[in-house]
């Protein structure tokens, strides 16, 4: 998630810088809403003749009903079978008889399906995609079957990976009574018990005109991508009215939690800390600006804090770092971790990483290290090449989130006013050992 | 919960040893089906000149609706107000006025309501309570105030207590994903957001006659007993289908969590460590049984393992000792707890704890412990002087939990079966360390 969020702002810069000059960050994006209640953004790119075509929905695994994990993510599997258009697979094998590519993701936030073709094929990937938006086949035959495909899928990656058994439970701690305590894939035994009833309804739910945001990347002219849209979106009547999306949230933390996970199969224990921390989204000014770029100063960079004392200094740690989640929709985290060598301990490197963020709440940062951070931040932006799929990610994921494209437009300049204060000030406010979830990952002795 | 449990089965014995002999345990207690689904239990005890009228309800708080946490513990307010036939606390002043007792409570599993009164006011009771299942009024004058008088309470009864403040986290953390994990109280901030509508909702759907069982338990006559319940209860109609109950569950415990809380107000830390474990209910046969002799020789007497050794022996410990809450519907808890002394530490008392388990895992109980622990079942039983009011609270709790009034009777043969191995098999079966949740409550230094 963060090194995904670090792209959104790279890419930001990569395509502003393209279109204006420093002072004036507005990228030449245009937006539409159809009638139905669909909304189109366009963002040139006219680097190569390609297109990126995106459909994001405002559902994701935080809106799985209770007890029904795994529903959400469920779609990204059903999306590609039939249609009472097409036959199963039909729309998989057109992107991949032009040469495209196609994918789909799913957050707790949101989920996105994507096709990269000629600009050429974009009419009809649009056809494809308002087809699937409205007309999806949940047949037996087809759910079933995906039903232990996905089983499998979590089986690899869950349970034959030490560190994502911890990590679910991680998170669980981290967001008590909220839905983002749920594994995106799902707890096994409700991924085993979904019934094609729930993905029905989930579909009639969410799988509408309203609901969906269609992000059209590439060397296309905006007002030629709206009448393609209106002739193809544009036809979708709402099924059903708007829905408020509704989410739990978590007691206030008071309690420091911490999860020792131990298994035969750990070949390299870790350490991890995370504490609550709000996304861009709900933050107050300036508080995400700063916790971004806190975690660079702590341990976002080759000259952060722990890669200099704790991995080069004190040769403790084979990785340590710092992270902060910022492109939630609601509570994130903010969050440290610490890999030992061969030759220590973790708990060697957990007191190393408490020493230093010790030392932090204590003397706070210099502005000698804000600067550097700030600068880290450009250099790589100046460097980055970014693909156009993850520049159609970054608007979709903010407008999804319910974020505007104006609050990315402006972040280079709110990161710009953080100050040492604005930093100290966070790390004071979030970073409480009291109220955090410490991870401890082990081999499981003889 | 366990002490409830405890008297469970002591009562049980006293009723039946009163109408039997040891060898049969079968007592007379006679059980009705009115034609509206609502059940009738009514167990005769001639003690006294004294009746207790019970209203069970098949719904607790792990019903509450998803982010509605504290709802059916509400009910346990608004049930003493107004009805469409009594104004605002007229029952209450009836029991008032006859020198009766009243009082209701609420659990994960069920709600109830009760009067304890002479049997002349039993027609009365049962008029008043038949007409609080169908004609109570939840205006917004009754409802808002009611809902201050809650957050009071929860405030009174959680934040100005550090241990239930750790403890609700401690629940959480044990029922992941299981709607255990909430307060019964409610959280705090989903108690401010309860919504009339959301009342008027849970009222309509659970405070049915099919959802009912009324437990008359005293100077009675069964049939009489009957025929005043048919005048009453058996004239509602339901004005709702029956309902299932669905309970999301908690995935495969694999993680071993420990929860600390500091407080400037605790001068008592304490430790507790839980394990998952079954209820009677659902546990496979004899389990259960060994889990309560288990919890009695490690911690349930003065001549404990842990009594002896820690309390006594070692002097450690002002109290250490082991429950089991084997009462519940579903997935319940096995733990032991440590109060250090004055002079000792936290930790002192934990690794005492933790060295007897470490032992019982390795050696197992002995049959003289076993045989001391369900002898000192035997004589508590025999000197346990049970009040009426806990007599009809068994019945109605295990009939509401969906047991069998034989479950019980058949109690005390299936514990005197218990073998020394199914103890040493419950312990090595549930006691994993690497499984548990561990809580510290300690004070905050400066």
């Amino acid at each position: 998630m963060r090194r995904f969020f670090t792209s959104l702002l790279f890419v930001i810069f990569a395509v502003t810088s393209a279109v204006s000059n420093e002072n004036d960050l507005k990228p030449n994006i245009k937006e539409f809403t159809l009638e139905n209640g669909l909304r189109l953004v366009v963002i040139p790119d006219r680097r190569a003749p390609v297109v990126t075509h995106m459909a994001w929905y405002k559902v994701g695994s935080a809106d799985d009903p209770q007890g029904r994990s795994g529903l959400a993510h469920f779609f990204e599997h059903l999306m590609f079978k039939e249609t009472n258009t097409y036959k199963n697979g039909e729309f998989s094998a057109s992107v991949s008889a032009i040469g495209g590519q196609e994918n789909a993701f799913t957050s707790w936030d949101y989920t996105a399906y994507y096709q990269k073709v000629a600009p050429s094929a974009l009419a009809d990937m649009m056809k494809f995609e308002a087809d699937r938006m409205q007309n999806l086949v949940v047949s037996e035959e087809l759910f079933l079957p995906e039903r232990d495909v996905i089983l499998e899928e979590r089986s690899g990656r869950v349970d034959r990976s030490p560190s994502a058994i911890l990590s679910e439970f991680s998170r669980a701690a981290l967001h008590v009574n909220h839905p983002y305590a749920i594994p995106i894939i799902g707890w096994e035994h409700e991924i085993a018990n979904l019934q094609i009833e729930d993905a029905v309804r989930f579909y009639k739910k969410w799988y509408q005109p309203w609901n969906a945001i269609i992000v059209v990347a590439g060397d296309v002219e905006p007002q030629e991508t709206l009448e393609l849209a209106k002739a193809t979106y544009g036809k979708l009547a709402a099924t059903q009215e708007p829905v408020e999306r509704k989410w739990t949230k978590s007691p206030r933390p008071v309690v420091a939690q911490t999860l020792e996970y131990k298994d035969e199969r750990v070949t390299q224990p870790s350490w991890q800390r995370t504490f609550r921390a709000p996304s861009y989204l709900i933050a107050e000014k300036g508080e995400a600006e700063a916790l971004d770029l806190l975690s660079t100063i702590m341990g976002g960079s080759a000259s952060s804090r722990f890669q200099k004392e704790i991995v080069l200094k004190q040769k403790l740690a084979t990785a340590a770092g710092a992270f902060y989640q910022g492109s939630s929709r609601d509570m994130s985290s903010f969050g440290f971790y610490g890999v030992p060598r061969a030759d220590t301990k973790l708990e060697d490197v957990s007191k190393a990483i408490e020493e230093q963020v010790d030392l932090l709440l204590k003397d706070g940062v210099t502005q000698e290290e804000l600067d550097r951070a700030r600068q880290a931040y450009l250099k790589t932006i100046i460097y980055s090449q970014d693909s156009q799929v993850t520049l159609a990610r970054i608007f979709g994921s903010v407008l999804a989130n319910g974020g505007s494209i104006e609050d990315f437009t402006s972040w280079p300049e709110r990161l710009r006013k953080v100050t040492i204060e604005d930093v100290n000030k966070v790390a004071r406010k979030y970073l409480d050992r009291n109220r955090s979830i410490t991870s401890r990952l082990l081999p499981k002795e003889g």
